[in-house]
């Protein structure tokens, strides 16, 4: 039996507020106690995770003096420097604060827009000093719960101009740092902006500098909306726009469960990391889950350990499966090969293929075929169960 | 009492298959007779609509010979000319015959693709003979059940193709026709491609000829995959493409309903009439609904004619809560204003916004503010069940 | 226009938990200070309604001691006193706790379940006191993440022996207080034991004194399981089991969101209103809503006012609806009648059923009837925008 | 590697709609010819199947003449002789013809419900000679799309008196059979009477003969509602009401997508088959499926294979999952025996559990503890992944 071992070489990684989540839900108190980011990160470097991220309040409090705030920092860094993990990613906190009651970038007061866009310029500015490649942005609180309260059109020109804003600064300063937007369809917010994958994509077209944002895309979220993830971080992989991932648990439209990965959505999780796997995606595989409340820091750092033996077991699995001569030839029958040829071949015009001879028994034939797919899933499922051979 | 008698200038518009969809679904069969175009057009005329829009095969067999292709349409034409009503879009049955079983644009038989492209093309020069603007084209068939049964990546190169061999076939002739995609999260595929209106307005910003083509959201489509309708005609209007809109009622995360506009989420119609009629959409307001099985033809025709007064109502309640002084005030309570306003202002910079002093009593005074949306929204509520003033 | 100021004799009520909420929430702090449950009390008095109800722990801390929760209470009372409020239910908080991690009735632990009894059974003793008549129980930690944490037919013995145990203290004591079940299908749990409406009902059935105990449905639970709770609270009345309800707003499977009722599905409230209306409910109408996050406390009262408002406008139109002359033709023709009288009449046997003459025209005559339904639905849409007559 | 291939002894059995479904769906016409009854018998019993399943108009059709009802019949007879294939269940056919477009027991037309049972009752007749002891009852259109459509209490009385009417009937005759209800939530009409598990098991505490009626649950419409499967057969058991089941395959609330065994939520499939083999369940394992419209008659009988394949690799994996060692420790840790232990004991009362102590320290400790169910689920995912030891 493979050993699941994670080593630094599988790039994992965990945000300080997945494995450090008090258990505070809207029905009841923490469960357990704060946990300090020093010893977060000594324990998932323990564990094999290779980096580690975080939102500016998870590392020092939002009301910190700067000497706190340097002391915070400090005590971060030389855990980093201790384990040596690196920091992929970093991210702001736009939602925890009641001044964020009505979001960030487009809440209604433009005061609170002011705050928000310093505050994620401030923590730009220590992600690229810990050596973030990538920032993310979740928009959690940017939408409404009723009709009138956002106008979306104007609330996108302001969501615009913040990105502009950061894309603007990040080049003047010179930084090696990209955006990524974080979709999700609604929790805490009754509806979100940009709730999926899709209407972040679309989003960032419109923005002055679209080269500088991409996605980063978290199973639960797609899950919620009932649309496929797998499918999602293909479509943004073929924009290129997969920046970042965010791996966890969900059993469909209901609250945000961030379960750990694998759980939820079996199926579903082994398509994604086939997918990441297969498509080209070399970032970090992050997962931003929530440890049940029932957990104390044993299960906690069980359900963490979890995350990446889950997709460890599901690489080798889909590797198993992509090299099965059987699966090879399955995917033949079912006509992949076809999909992968233009349409139109190499010279030829929408006129010579309007000349075609399209006789009912030619029609007959295509429609009477069977596209194998069934064979096709058994051999993926018997490849997931262990059962394939 | 307000009549809410439609006049054609309310732009009313019905598929074909709408008022003639005669009840097969999954679990049985027919339960109203064929109804002839002609007859279709002549009752919707006398209704109040001013558009007829039809699939291919809403006019004519799939396996109709030349001839017989032609009588179809000379019959469906002299209905038009006799009513006046015209054809504002057409689009093209795809999903309907065994051929399309895996997809049409993006089914992995190369020849099924080709067989879609031309039957689309076919029809493209009917569409533009009767007067057609806009050309939609939902991909109902093309999805999966499975993960391995379609390369994701490779099938939206397909789906970028077509469109792309479409798009300059509309060029080449001199055509005044855009296109319009039509996303949807499932049914009858298991998952459809370009799932939401985000993910279709992404997928356009990579074709060849991105002006071309747009959108055309239906209401129960969106909320099959729980995301906001009006949030999202209000994002495709904010990148310019709402094309066209197809107007119905569902509940939720459901099969696909298809109600009569106005049942189902009423808010939620209430809210995208508003949008419609305040975000510079001036299409037709085409409604793709299926009158319920156990209606007969008076009911449909109860149906489609419900249609159209919903929509006529809530138009009306929405000129009247923007119109009443007290939304007004109430929408500056909440800051609606301020929203327009842009984060930074003329001259100012991102420096001299990190240089203003946020000391805490700011931020304070800030997040204890309330943003009064409970009130805005009872002042809608009180609009929409005609009991405001 | 009618007034809609709600008076004692409307039997509006509400849980402290709703108006007193702060606002935390799994990604954000508190946005508005603790209330007073005295201050709440006067407050809602003032605002129309007859009773207030409560969770102990909203009175008193958890870990009140005897004088502190004397103190409390007495306050309490003061309130009630003085502004001549009743309390019609009381419940207990067997969730807020981190004790209460796994539950409480069906805890892993059989020590949390000892004490999860113990604290209901002071707190039934308190609401007695307080004259509640009717005991709510909301079970929304009883529940599991993962499929072997909870061994479901054990966890329900324990559920039944708890009720048991409940019941018979209730018979010992000679308290006049019937217990109500609160379904909900997940939140916080991954899944909840008793998820509907149905379950609940199903379960009564198992107790020792299943007179003893009915349900207290709540609109956003029944939505989140994509049930219609018309429907539900229907089929309770039909098992004389509607011994209290919980009125909020929601849209459909996702996160609680606790919205003020008419909020979301407005047709479902609509419906709801006229099914405690016409069916023999006669019960307080309970509002068990959250005021979002972004409203200060004013933005709480107008929330508070508007579930009373929403409630009286839709009863006046199911009033009118049902006295409405051409809705009673409308269902008439729909075959309502029909549909209460027996199937076999009185003196019918299956035999005399089955010797019945079925000719097809008889059948053909059955299959081509329109049902009339979506002209009876457009009448109730009428009714309830405010444009019937 | 085990060799999975089914026995008799493993009591699998397909309904004639399974395999049979030509693909009709609400978009698109037949993709597969008619599967004569016998030919799906031989090649069922040819695949490991001990049982084949029927509605009345899958052997004969609606409009059948006495004589041409007995021809299919014989001919059905004999492939079962000649297979030695039992028919565990029947069922009727209520929703395809056009008569039950407003639902059979339910319609608010006294004689289709008049119609509808003399249906059930000839078949009933033809079920026992066959040899079933389960007779299910599915009302797919015993239900509404809008609210005034339906007296939800008066419809339920009417449904109740359907069930007596036919429980009488099988104890007039002796009959050796047990009735089924299936629930559905919605699809094909808007809302479904008895949508779920639970609504089914309470409304049999209504019935004359309780004892005669029992569930028949079914994967993917549970799973429709967003309910945990596994959850509601273990009530169903626990009620001792589960007379039979339905398995298949589901995405979560959307379209009723009837999955092969295995395919949608995997890890939920493997609860269920723990839940049954482990519950005290001995019926049949009935696969309620529709091959794929994209599969042709190799796919279908692929899909029919994978069902039972499925079942029998989770079987193994369930029985290897509570057999382990270190699964039993960690059930164990979990306190699942706890759970198993009355929260009174022998002798103990409410009383004297009121006087125990609980001191804070007391407190504390359960507080803090953790439940050990990641740790728990981990090795679940093991078992399953076939990565377990």
């Amino acid at each position: 039996m493979t050993d699941y071992t994670p080593t630094r070489e599988d790039k994992f990684s965990f945000g300080l507020w997945t494995v450090g989540w008090e258990g505070v839900d809207v029905f009841g108190s923490a469960v357990r106690a704060p946990l300090a980011p020093a010893d977060a990160v000594h324990k998932l470097a323990e564990l094999g995770a290779y980096g580690v991220t975080f939102h500016d309040n998870d590392v020092f409090p939002f009301d910190a003096t700067a000497a706190q705030r340097a002391d915070h920092i400090a005590a971060f860094r030389k855990a980093l420097d201790e384990t040596g993990l690196t920091v992929p990613m970093a991210t702001t906190n736009l939602f925890g604060h009641p001044i964020f009651k009505d979001g960030g970038f487009t809440a209604n007061h433009r005061d609170v827009r002011r705050f928000a866009i310093r505050k994620v310029v401030e923590n730009i500015d220590l992600a690229v000093e810990l050596g973030a490649k990538v920032y993310v942005c979740w928009g959690g609180r940017e939408g409404a719960e009723s009709g009138g309260a956002k106008d979306i059109r104007v609330a996108l020109d302001r969501m615009k101009e913040a990105y502009d804003i950061l894309g603007q600064y990040v080049l003047d300063q010179g930084y090696d740092l990209k955006f990524a937007v974080e979709p999700k369809p609604n929790e805490p917010r009754g509806d979100i902006l940009l709730p999926t994958i899709g209407h972040a994509l679309a989003f960032i077209n419109e923005l002055e500098h679209p080269e500088l944002v991409g996605l980063n895309p978290e199973v639960g979220h797609e899950e919620m909306a009932g649309v496929n993830f797998a499918h999602g971080i293909a479509q943004a992989l073929w924009h290129g726009k997969l920046f970042h991932v965010d791996l966890n648990g969900q059993h469909g439209p209901r609250f945000d469960q961030d379960l750990r990965f694998g759980a939820g959505n079996l199926r579903g999780a082994f398509w994604a990391v086939d997918t990441l796997e297969n498509g080209g995606y070399d970032g970090p595989r992050h997962f931003d889950f929530k440890p049940p409340r029932t957990e104390d820091m044993e299960g906690v750092w069980e359900s963490a350990r979890g995350c990446m033996r889950n997709y460890l077991i599901l690489r080798e699995k889909s590797r198993a499966f992509r090299a099965d001569p059987q699966v090879q030839a399955a995917l033949a029958a079912s006509k992949l090969d076809e999909l992968a040829r233009p349409t139109l071949a190499e010279g030829e015009t929408l006129a010579s293929l309007r000349e075609e001879d399209w006789d009912d028994a030619r029609i007959e034939a295509l429609a009477e075929r069977g596209m194998g797919f069934e064979r096709l899933d058994q051999l993926a499922m018997d490849h997931l169960l262990g059962v394939a051979g």
